[in-house]
Order: structure tokens, then sequence, then C-alpha cells
């Protein structure tokens, strides 16, 4: 774990090595990250902890986005934003429907939780799709409009954002409690020791990610990887290492709860919370006001994200072809940004 | 009420004064009205109630729509049968939620009223959206084409509109019964009476929404309001006090059936009875025949309404926060719509 | 029967003399092989049974496919699929449920094996939706990329399809199972008798079907019918004559698990492993390898024929109206495309 911090600080030219050293970093650390997450989860129910989770799993998110905010790269960082959604909603759900149910024949899971999550997020697509379709064709008003509204949709997004935790934490509390599990065999951890390790792994989960992500896209770059696959799949994937181990590990122990919250609570934040604070933030330190308007191909993918997210959540059960079907839908985006021919982008 | 009749016939130009008096007339006449719902409700049942009062009410979008139809102004009689819909279907829809959930803390309601409505509503969606989709480059083929397919959907949603009258009312009435309700304090009027108030009133309400609908229209102009922002929004909030009044009382009484059924059923009423009637008789009054395309933009709006409202009554409970997100989505529509530039519409 | 295959060697050219005989020759083979599937289904049970029907249906449109696709006329072979699709899922489904409903006044089917049909159908769409969505302005990348990226996602979708098999059919077939009917007065075939009648009568229907198809083909373009409504809607209703009188008998009998197995088992079969398989033929039997590129008023039809599949299915019940909403969208689309002027298509 230092090695990579120092390796990072003296070679930084030295990809393939810095890439073999992250990905031996994060292993342990994410180990680590999961265990503390369960023994919090514990005390907090699965809704809380898989908040925690995706809230400190994010902030490797924050901190690469806003590295490439202050930058003015506003490209890098809208593709990083709508990678993160659709990888946690697709993958991160589909994999833990599918290792979960590798194991166990069905398992069921609280609905009314998944249900508002996906409705946030329904709400966040609707905001992406909307000043698309309504678009205009003068480039200069166009470019006022969507500025002025992307800075209304940031604060009406961080309000539902708000009104939804107050939901789920505070008045409807009792409804997304989770189905009692009986002890795991491992005792869990004090809160206080997990909630420290919890944010201290996080820490250092982040910082190696930022020097696995430049390294990775360098690498990938040498590897003819497109740019569009590059920033939606790999970088999202990495970056989204810390709820992967917590997710699958709870997952494997028949918390499904856990791993859907921490799924579709990640997606839902970063729709609902990282991004509208990015545009609020660009009014502030970026060098031009940043909007919420992304490709015609990427709103595409997170709004048959978000549908599929709400049709598979819609009964409560799952299977392993649940996680099956949803994992297709991912492949079936990656494989199209990976022959995608570069001048699209 | 009678002074502000007299008003708009003696000084129909003292916009803000007209404004004023018809807000002022307005708000008695809905208090009776949702008194007389109630009474009509406690003796045929929510369904039925709703779907009366949904009627009624919708008289108003009738005659302002059949004014601007005598004129040949399509686009503002698509851009109120657009905004009816969408404000029905969101704003009535989420407000009732909202204010219920505010009183009570769950509230159950019978789906399978809320699933015909809605899956009418879907029809009607997919009737608006079809012609847009397969289009034709040629301007005047299509002219023709897009006319005579409007001519052929409209006959086809006025039967499939018909059927649900049949499917609700006759065939299968049971599965519309909601839950009894106790007594509310007040005792219901007579049957007769209640209706003769019902339809009294809503002649009342229709002639003054006339009036407040001319006036807030140029009033809001001089706001500086755009006339999307206006047709969109603002007329149909207006014409929809009706509904509105009845709604919000019967939500705040736990009557969640009644609120339900009158947004839901005088959206889908709006969709597939008042439009496709408005297209039948443009090919006898109207100057030339109007056919059902609308811009892109309003197809979306009402194509994610319907998906809202689908997705939202799928559950048959609601909550505050189901009203928050189906409100938000009614404020990122009003939002996108108070900033478009003109020169889109 | 004979007469029929006779007359269409000797008479190529008498269209309306080959239409008739073929239509007095698929009745009888038709009420055949309705009564030999449902004695198949009492002994594997609904799921297997329907799968059977729908495998040894869409036998015709793989045929029909064939020739087209050595021919190199690969809009035919699109708008079968497209349109065999669209029948399936809506026109089958709909009626299956209409007829079934005037019968009985409520009727429950397994949903589960719906949902997961559905869920096929969903992510069939999604691959034909995606490459349309990101599509690239420039034409020579464009069929490069469109072909390569149709190869990897015709080998996606047959493994979806063949892991959806395993699940339904193996790993949790129990939650396939229908309920139990009692004898419906005709005593069930022993099932070597009613496979081999399966197999031969289909062969059959196949061979009359594709005279009937080109014959009808013919005399509908002299009835003045566009060709996008032929492809789409007349040779799609011959070709699935097969499976609608098999799904209509068995719906007549209240064995609606049957009915819905075979209307979306039929469509997820040809955009799964019909369609994958013809993509993969291409490159070894056509002139130049195809696509699975749509124009995109076909992928509306096909993404709001999955939709309407999704969203009716969901609830498990079914009444007579819920056929009448699915019929209707059916008759948008008929009513669309009967219409479109011909230099559309």
């Amino acid at each position: 774990m230092p090695v990579v911090l120092a390796a990072g600080k003296l070679e930084p030219a030295a990809h393939t090595l810095l890439f073999v050293l992250s990905v031996l970093a994060i292993v342990p650390l994410a180990a680590l990250l999961s265990h503390a997450t369960e023994s919090v989860a514990a005390k907090t129910g699965d809704a809380a902890g898989g908040l925690l989770n995706a809230t400190l799993g994010n902030l490797t998110e924050l901190v690469i986005a806003l590295t490439a905010l202050r930058a003015g790269q506003y490209t890098l960082v809208k593709a990083s934003i709508a990678g993160a959604i659709v990888t946690n909603a697709l993958f991160l759900l589909g994999a833990s429907f599918l290792l979960g149910g590798l194991k166990h024949h069905i398992q069921e899971y609280n609905r009314v939780s998944a249900r508002v999550q996906a409705g946030l997020l329904f709400l966040a697509t609707v905001a992406l799709l909307i000043p698309s379709a309504v678009g205009t064709a003068d480039a200069e008003t166009a470019t006022a409009f969507t500025r002025k509204l992307s800075l209304g949709l940031a604060v009406l997004l961080i309000v539902a954002y708000g009104l939804g935790m107050l939901f789920s934490l505070k008045t409807h509390r009792e409804l997304f409690a989770s189905a009692e599990h009986a002890g795991d065999g491992e005792a869990p951890w004090p809160i206080g020791l997990a909630l420290a390790t919890l944010a201290g792994v996080t820490v250092l989960v982040a910082l190696v990610s930022e020097i696995f992500v430049e390294s990775v896209q360098k690498a990938a770059e040498a590897f003819g990887m497109t740019p569009a696959f590059v920033g939606f799949i790999v970088v999202a994937l990495v970056g989204g290492a810390a709820e992967m181990a917590a997710a699958f590990s709870a997952e494997r122990k028949n918390r499904l709860d856990l791993s859907v919250g921490i799924a579709l609570g990640s997606a839902s934040q970063i729709a609902l919370f990282v991004a509208p604070v990015l545009v609020l933030l660009s009014h502030v330190i970026g060098p031009t006001p940043m909007d919420l308007q992304l490709w015609l191909g990427a709103v595409m993918m997170v709004l048959i994200s978000t549908l599929t997210a709400f049709l598979v959540t819609n009964s409560g059960r799952s299977a392993w072809f649940v996680g099956v079907l949803v994992l297709m839908v991912y492949l079936i985006f990656a494989m199209t940004l990976y022959l995608l021919p570069p001048q699209v982008q």
C-alpha cells in the first residue's frame, strides 16, 4: 500500500507497474472495507449501512471529478458521472444478484427500499433527458438556456435527494427495515472501530484509485481501447471497487438488502448529489459553468439502466437469472462502446 | 361571482382586476364543488364519483379548446391538451399524494382502478408517439398522411375509452370498489341536490375560468413568461381548478381512491375523449382538419408523465415522498418550459 | 392439402386461387396442431409445452427468412423479424386475453414465467435500440461498426436465450409450474403420437405457409396495401397461424399459462434466437453480412410492444379489457403502416 503511493510519486510514467501495484493494494483494503461496512450495518440496519458505504465509496468519484473539473475537462467529468450511474445500477446490481443467486436458490429483499432508490434515479434521468429533448437549434441561446436550466435542475435534484434521505432515515424508516439476519459467525466489530476503519480505508482506496485510474487510462489506450470505453467502463469499474467489495461480500452472506442498497443507493447518490454538486461548484471553481447535458448515447444508456433497475427490482425477489439479464444489458453497453469508432464520441 | 362576469363584459382590458376578481370567485365555487362531489361519490362509489367530477371538470378544457378550434388556433389547442394531461397526471396526482401523506402515514388505494386509467393513458401516448416516430420527410405527403392517421387514431381512442367505461362501470365494477369510509362527520347531501349543484357550479366555474384564462395569459406574458410555460402550466393549472378542489378535499379525508380517480381519470379522459373529439370536430367546424401530432418536447413530456403515473401507482400504496417524486418531475417540466427561449416553441 | 401443394407447383401465378386453397388447408391443420400441443403440455407442463409449440411454429418464420437471406433481401428479413415480434407480443397476447376474458370473468396466470420472457424481450430490444442510438455520421465507418457490433450482440443474445432455457426448464423449473387444470373432457393423446403429429403438422403448415405468404403478398399489393403493412402485419399474421391456433384453443379452455407461454415465448425466441442465428448465418450463406439495425419506426414498435407486454403481464391477472388495450396498441401500429406513404419505408 505505501509502496504504491511512493511509486506513484517517484515514477509517474511506469503505468504497467503502477497498475499491478495498485491492484495488489486495493484487494486487502476492499476486504477490510466490507467487514467494516457489515459491522456498521449490524448496528444501523442495512439501509443506513448501505447508504454509508455508498457515500464513502463515492468519495473516489468525487475526488476524481473535482480534479477534472478544476482543469475544465467537462467531457471527462460527464463521462465518469454517466459511467458511474450505469456501472452501479447494472454491473453492481446484476453481479450481486448473480453471485447471491448461485449460492441461494431464491432471495427476497425489501422492495420498498429498492423502489425509492429507483424512483430517485428515474427523477435524475428525466432531468438529464428533458434538456436534450427540447433542445434548441440556435447554438448561442442553447448554451445560455442549458446552463440556466442545469443550475435549476441541480438545486431540484439535491432537494429531492435530501427529502429522500429524510423519508428513508426518519419519517418512514420502519419501511426500510430488512429481514433479520442470523449472526454470520464473525463477531461484528464495535461501532467506533468499524466507523473509523470505514473512513480510513475509504480514504486510502480513494488515493490508490486516483493513481490506478490515471495509469489504467494510459494503459487501456495503449491496448487500443476507445476513450468512451475507458471513461464509461474501466474507470467506473475501478472507481466502484469499494462499493463492489462490500456489496459482493454482503451478497454471499444472503444480505441482499445491503447489496441492493449499496448498488442503487450509490447510483442515485451520484445522479442526485455528486453530479448536481459538481454543476454548482463549476460556477465557483471551473473556468466556465458546466451543464448537465450528455451526448445522446449516454442519455439512452442512463435511461435504459434506470428502467432496467426499476423493472427488475419490482418484485422484491431474485434468482441467478435476474442477475444474468442485468449483466447482459451492461455487456451490450460495454460492447457498443468498445467497438464505437473514436470520432463519434 | 356575478361581479366578475359583469366586469368581464364591461372592462375586458383590465386584466389584473379580472385576475383578482376571478380568483375570489373561484374559491367558494370550488368548495361547493368538492362537497357536492363527495355527496355523489357517497352514493355511487369513488370510481364513478371521480369520473363524474373529471367529466364536469374537463368541460372547462373543452369550452376553451372549442373556441380556439373555431378560430383555427391549433397550436394553442394542442398545447392546452398536452398541458392538461401532464398537469392532471403529475401535479394533481403528486399533490394528492403529498397532501394526503402529510396527514396520514401510509395510504392504500385500489390499484386495479389506477392501472386501468394508466393503461388507457399509455395507449393514448402510443397514439401520439407513433406518427412522429415514423414521420416522413416530404412535407406534402406528410400532412396528408398525418391527417388521415389522426382521424383513424381518434376513432380508435374513443372506442377504447368507451370500452374502458364499460369495463369499469359495468362488467367488472366490483374490482373498482374502494375500501369503506367511515362517515366524515358532514352529512352527505341528497343525491338530486348534489348532482344539480355539481352541474351548476361546474358551469359557473367554466364561465369564470374562460375569463381567468384570458386575463392570466395576458398578465403572464406581461410578467415575461414564455408562451409555452403559459399554455402548458398556467392555463392547465387554472383549467383544472375544479378537479383540484375536489381531489385535494377528498385526499385530506383519506379518500385516496377518489383523488387518484379524479387525477388519472381526468388525464385519460382528455387524452382519449376530449382530444379525439376535437380532431373529429375540426373536420366539421375548423378551417382545416387538425391532426394529433405534437412537437417533440410535448410528446416526451406526455410520455414521461404516463410512465411516471404507471410506475408510481403500481404498488397501490402511497406516502408523502411518492408525492414529492411526482411533483419534482412536474417541476422539471415547468422549469424547462419557463427557461425555454421563445423561438423554439 | 395435397391439392394446394400441387396447385402451387402447377400454377404459381394464380394468386387468388392459391390464397383460398391455402386458407382451406390451414384450418384443419391448425385444429390438429392445437390438440397435439395440449396433449404434449398435459405431460410436460404448460411452460415446456408452450416452448415446444413456439419453436415448431417459428420454423415457418425461419424457413421464409432463410430463403430471403440467401437472396440477400435483408430488408424483407428484418421486416419479417420485427413483424413477428410485434405480432406475437401484441396480437397473440392481446387476442388470448380478450378471448379468454370473454369466457372467464378473471383469469390468473403464472407471472414469474411471463416476467422472464418479457425480460428476455426487453434485453433483445436494448440490443436493437443501442446501435441506432449511438449511430455514427460517417457512412463507411458506420457500416463496419454496425456489422461487428451485430455479430457480438447476436452471440450475446443466443447465450442469454440459452441461459433463460436453463433457468426455466432446469434450475428453477418449479417456479414455472401452472395451476392444475381439471381434465377438459377430451382424453389427451399418447405422448408419442402427439409429438409425431406436432412435428408432422408443423412441417405441412410451413409448406403451405410459404405458398400462402407468396400469394398473399402479391394479392395484398394488388389490393393497394403498402409493402410495410404486408411485411409487418399480413405476413406475420399468416406465419403465426400455428401459434395462434394453439394459443386460442388453450385460452378458451382457461389454460392462460399455455397461451401466454406461446405468445411471449414465441416473440422472445424470434428476438433472441431466430434473428441472431440469421445474422450469424448471413456471414456464411449471404452475399454480404447482415446487421441487426432496423429503421427507426420498427425499433419504436418493437420497444413499445415489449414495454406493453411487460406492463400488462406484471400483475398475473387478466380480464377482457386487458386484451382490448393490447390489441388497440397493435391496431395503432397496423393503421400507421397501412397509411404510411410508400417512399418512407
